[in-house]
């Protein structure tokens, strides 16, 4: 049992090729949740493969639809920026009716309103199964923009909402659950964007300071925005907040929640470091108007080390992180 | 044989889907080339599904690479706009290895250097055929912008260099041509933005006429500009420009040249409508300069006429049109 992990060891066979895409195209725009362009617009784009990234036995169209929207909205999210306008194109097999493609919009159009977010264009082609590729274009928030790269040393490490809980909610479905109530179903069918989250540290912080959305996982988060800051980190597993049903659905399935937390992914909840000073003025305000919670703290160095209520944890094994494509040869 | 067909019933399968969807998501954005967004940048996103739109038994990589980044690059020439940064969406099967990454990289990579585009982001993501997901942000020209709906009667209807090439490179592909010398092949395999001819008509021009790339045909280029601008058009087949080459492998297959012209698509040519008096001062300069051709002139009234060498020619047929998926039930 190691400790420490040594940030270049932890890397996945995606990680390492976005690595080499960066510099097969040059340029140092590639990297972090949106590209931050000259303009001082933020672009992000999400592919979502049928098979891969859902299954239409277990979700509605409309769901699907919703989904797509709200995770491609989280890397906006990520970089505490403000989406306005949003590229839909749908790759669908020949079988997908005229209904089905009502049902797949009526989901992208009600997240798309409920974050006011304008649907500006996109394309429809055919394909095998069913694909969802979009586009979502942001303002930078008038107080700044985050990005993984801004931890320091000394930083509090923060994080919103409660982790595991899509993990838990999909092996509810994958063991046949019909019903969608409870919190762990709700949150894999139909994840939030954590905007207004973003837009509030943003507003205690300006730029000062990192955030991501934890998509892959809390443990893929740290990873990135350790890697990006050039910062060890220190890690309280024992803070990292699980909600009650979570644990109950690991329990069930004899799995440790933590092991849902940190590798389970589409979480979509935020990550982040920030200023200790300006957490600690922030903390006495209250919690009553701070979506945050501390799970650890910015270190120098490069590694991650974690603790679980106090006592040295096994060390973070990144090939358990839910990747959506396998390992190159 | 009808001379003229009213607009209404010339209208595809695809055409019906996306006026559907944008009843669906609400708003005026949908429905060019791209979508000009509150901010006047222009944003466009194209997909290209393995079978659909192109076979790697056909193409390498590396060309597949450069064709979807020029076919999405065409579509900002459509708008006279100027490409800046472009994102992109790669879905891979399993097997795709480091190398074929590589080699898709290095088309998209040579593509955007030409035109000087900056790839500034994307996704990756396991899929059973490859898949690509483009989306390019550009500029509008500092002369204006040029859209579907600007033409008025009395244009003139001008085009770019030559159809139905592309079709005829896609016939000898399909026949086993294994040379990849030749107009028809490299029009099908390297197709060019007619990015500065669009910048040559918008600094004549303004934003006065109507502009679209041939992307889907040459008939469907003139449908939607017809369309979008709510007026007709009276056509003369005989002038729009085909190659010598096209004509001989057209000949070859026994197939009337002008077919592909019309229906065949892929070859992203420019067709626009420039006002009568603008047209006629920019003919006294004479050709040198001068990239388009006229090959007709704006109507009244709302259906699409269409003479050859002087002689009533039969009505558009769009079910000949290439359509990227079927229509839907």
């Amino acid at each position: 049992m190691k400790a420490a992990s040594p940030l270049a060891g932890l890397l996945t066979g995606e990680q390492k090729l976005i690595d080499s895409i960066k510099s097969w195209v040059g340029g140092n725009l590639i990297g972090d949740d949106c590209a931050l362009i000259a303009s001082q617009m933020l672009v992000s784009t999400d592919a979502l493969v049928e098979g891969v990234h859902f299954r239409r036995d277990l979700m509605t169209l409309e769901q699907i639809g919703w989904k797509a929207v709200a995770v491609n909205l989280s890397d906006i999210a990520a970089m505490a920026g403000r989406p306005r306008y949003l590229f839909v194109t749908v790759c669908a097999p020949a079988e997908f009716s005229h209904t089905d493609f009502r049902s797949l919009y009526q989901g992208i159009t009600d997240c798309a309103r409920q974050y006011r977010v304008t649907v500006a264009g996109g394309d429809i082609t055919a394909s095998e199964k069913l694909m969802l590729s979009l586009t979502v274009i942001g303002d930078v928030h008038e107080n700044g923009c985050l990005t993984r790269a801004g931890a320091k040393p000394g930083d509090v490490v923060v994080a919103t909402g409660d982790f595991g809980a899509s993990r838990a909610g999909l092996s509810r479905l994958l063991c046949g659950e019909t019903s969608r109530q409870g919190h762990a179903l709700e949150r894999h069918i139909r994840p939030v964007p954590r905007l207004s989250e973003s837009w509030t540290l943003v507003s205690k912080t300006g730029s000062l300071g990192a955030l991501m959305d934890a998509s892959d996982g809390f443990a893929d988060a740290i990873l990135q925005i350790a890697r990006a800051s050039s910062v060890g980190l220190m890690i309280e597993l024992g803070s990292i907040p699980i909600h009650e049903e979570t644990r109950k659905i690991a329990a069930e399935a004899g799995v440790d929640p933590i092991e849902w937390a940190l590798y389970g992914g589409e979480d979509y909840e935020l990550v982040g470091c920030i200023d200790a000073n300006v957490w600690g003025e922030w903390r006495k305000e209250g919690s009553k108007n701070n979506p945050f919670v501390p799970v650890g703290i910015v270190t120098d160095g490069d590694s991650i080390a974690m603790t679980r209520h106090g006592a040295a944890a096994p060390a973070l094994d990144m090939t358990r992180c839910f990747q959506h494509r396998p390992v190159t040869k």
